[in-house]
């Protein structure tokens, strides 16, 4: 059996989800669609919609048949470090291939820009210093210099502006750094973009668009055109258990709660928190109602607010910057649900898989995963806080079966 | 003018409170009362049931004419460590006399227990360690200890088993090891016990009794009888503004969320928390709906509620056993209100006083405040999250004045 990769959180899953899984496996020729996913954090810093077991059901649903865990140390980090986590997990579970979504579709631009850099990568680093002496910025230098690298070798290459560009070559970059065999494919997204609101005469919407008309409208009605149904049914579900979706806004109480017991040289301590920023974070979460509020105060040029939601993330789970730096490899290979043709597959490779496969988290000593379950742990309390209800967490819930 | 003093938590203010104030002035023949308070956490491990300005208020409107705060440091702290700070504050302050309660209301047995444990401190020793190597408990050991040096001087003596009798004879053992003139003074109970319900035939109850009462009817017009009108309405008042009184059971999704954020062995650098319960804390917090749920799955001989809930007091606050033990006297007193009788008393005595009033906390560095103002902004936190209302805290309030 023949396997494809997708890299996801599922946010919740839509219908570019749906065509995006068909497309790969068409492209490919894949027999199963195995999805590694975002965990209760997600790489833009923000806790789920719904917990990740809802997610699982959404995707097996409506195409994916296998999906497993990229652990929170990788689903929290920057795309370098959430690539690599990601591309070694689909690596090690034999996938030939992984397709990733881009504007036009086209894998030779990324796999152009990958030997530029790498078969330049002194002029590289050089022309970075160079644009950085000259009083540019780090970002602007590097634009700069990748501007000129292109000369040397005028061919079609990716706009690494582009935040979706730089997710997709950070993996095709992890794959070439791992010597894996695993092949890239790219299929070519059909939505307006990436933060737009939801539009009426489609039935594409972008999972920020639609996260965005769940929580400004609260009706789930309004987003049903753009999700498939099961998608629409767990999320139903969810809200006759759980009363509301999670978000930064539900959390805020505990969230300020956590910030004001610190005092803020102790802040510094959990990952991502630059030193300079913590008296602000301190200093806002006091007189902050919401955590709109609190975020206009606290973001900045130099503070984004993915970057700040990273920090507010890794204050909230509790998780340092020893901790978050210490795993530069997943070690394990999280599985949260199959379908029966997933099941199959992994029946059938399970033997050749580089890591091993844990389906019960019971008993495990892994370091990686206790800060999975801590971070399961936390998102629980933040869903028992607003619902005063439980979710059954990692010990408790067995992989999904569809 | 003459002062005496007074060591006190009013959780609420009630009858038995003013009938101890009205004794104590007639007894020493006071100008003024003043009251050495606890802030927002009490001696026995809890949070008031409303904040510091309205306690003081029901103190102020009922006969004390001066209110300022035990630091928490001495506020949740055992015994002698309580007394201590209390009695060095009333001293500083130049009261010429302190009173507290006891069953009978005489202070013969207290100086006779304290000479007999200071003239026979070596013996008194001595035979604590022989019980102790014989197998016996420490407790049980202090116990037969001191029933055998009794018989070196036959005289009446307190009952160390008894509380109050405790808190009391640390009360007179700090005068006496600060070397102060202060002179103690004993007023007589007129209540049946401490922890008992309240008794509709009577107008005095414990502060525990009215506690109760509030927490199991939640009809206030339940404790009327027993406290002055004063305090009746300053409830009321509470009320209308934050909807309910705090208590642990209030807290309790705070104190969850900061008990499971921390990995057990974590939670030892907190002050008192011993090596050994941490493991029962994170786990039991986890399956706790609620905090009496909570204590009933800790609580164990060796850890008995009172400990147990000041483990949790500086586990919520922050409070780590490095600050807890750094400050072994107040550097400050903290002025949190006065009747205009008590400010003709400041103004006469104030330049005497052995450490610096405090007004205003605005611009202040003293580490020991800091840990009373951290103290506010988690009660303050506890308040915002049950009521969605802010408490005005310590930057923004200045003494009451009555």
């Amino acid at each position: 059996m023949k396997a494809v990769g997708v890299v996801v959180e599922y946010n919740p899953f839509h219908n570019g989800h749906q065509y995006h899984i068909q497309q790969s496996k068409t492209k490919t020729g894949a027999d199963v669609v195995v999805a590694v996913m975002s965990g209760h954090f997600l790489q833009r810093g923000e806790p789920a919609l719904v917990d990740k077991w809802y997610r699982t059901k959404m995707a097996l649903l409506s195409g994916v048949d296998i999906v497993i865990e990229l652990p929170y140390v990788f689903a929290t980090s920057k795309a370098e470090q959430f690539a690599k986590g990601a591309i070694q997990l689909l690596s090690a579970m034999k996938c030939e291939s992984f397709a990733f979504g881009s504007e036009d579709g086209n894998i030779e631009p990324f796999k152009n820009t990958l030997s530029l850099l790498h078969d330049f990568r002194t002029e590289y680093n050089e022309l970075i210093k160079y644009y950085v002496s000259q009083g540019n910025s780090y970002p602007k230098s590097l634009f700069e210099a990748y501007e000129q690298l292109k000369q040397k070798r005028p061919q079609l290459y990716i706009d690494l502006a582009q935040p979706n560009n730089i997710l997709g070559y950070h993996y095709i970059e992890a794959a070439y750094l791992l010597n894996s065999s695993i092949n890239p494919v790219t299929i070519q997204r059909i939505q307006a973009g990436f933060h737009d609101d939801i539009q009426s005469d489609t039935t594409i919407a972008s999972a920020t668009g639609i996260r965005k008309a769940l929580f400004e409208n609260g009706e789930l009605s309004d987003v049903l055109q753009y999700v498939p149904r099961y998608t629409y049914e767990q999320l139903q579900d969810w809200l006759q258990n759980y009363q509301q979706f999670a978000n930064w806004e539900a959390f805020w109480p505990l969230l300020r709660f956590t910030i004001i017991r610190y005092i803020p040289k102790d802040l510094t301590q959990f990952a991502d928190v630059s030193e300079g920023i913590e008296y602000a974070i301190v200093k806002y979460a006091k007189v902050s109602d919401s955590f709109t509020d609190f975020m206009n105060h606290i973001k900045s040029k130099r503070y984004t607010w993915t970057r700040l939601q990273r920090m507010l993330t890794h204050i909230l789970t509790g998780i340092t910057k020893e901790q978050l730096h210490r795993f530069s490899s997943p070690t394990y290979i999280r599985l949260l649900g199959m379908t029966s043709k997933g099941q199959q597959y992994l029946s059938e490779k399970k033997s050749e898989f580089d890591l091993p496969l844990i389906s019960r988290v019971a008993s495990t000593k892994d370091e990686l995963l206790q800060i999975d379950l801590r971070a399961t742990e936390i998102y629980s309390q933040g869903i028992q806080f607003i619902s005063n209800k439980k979710i059954d967490g990692d010990y408790k819930t067995p992989p999904i079966r569809i």
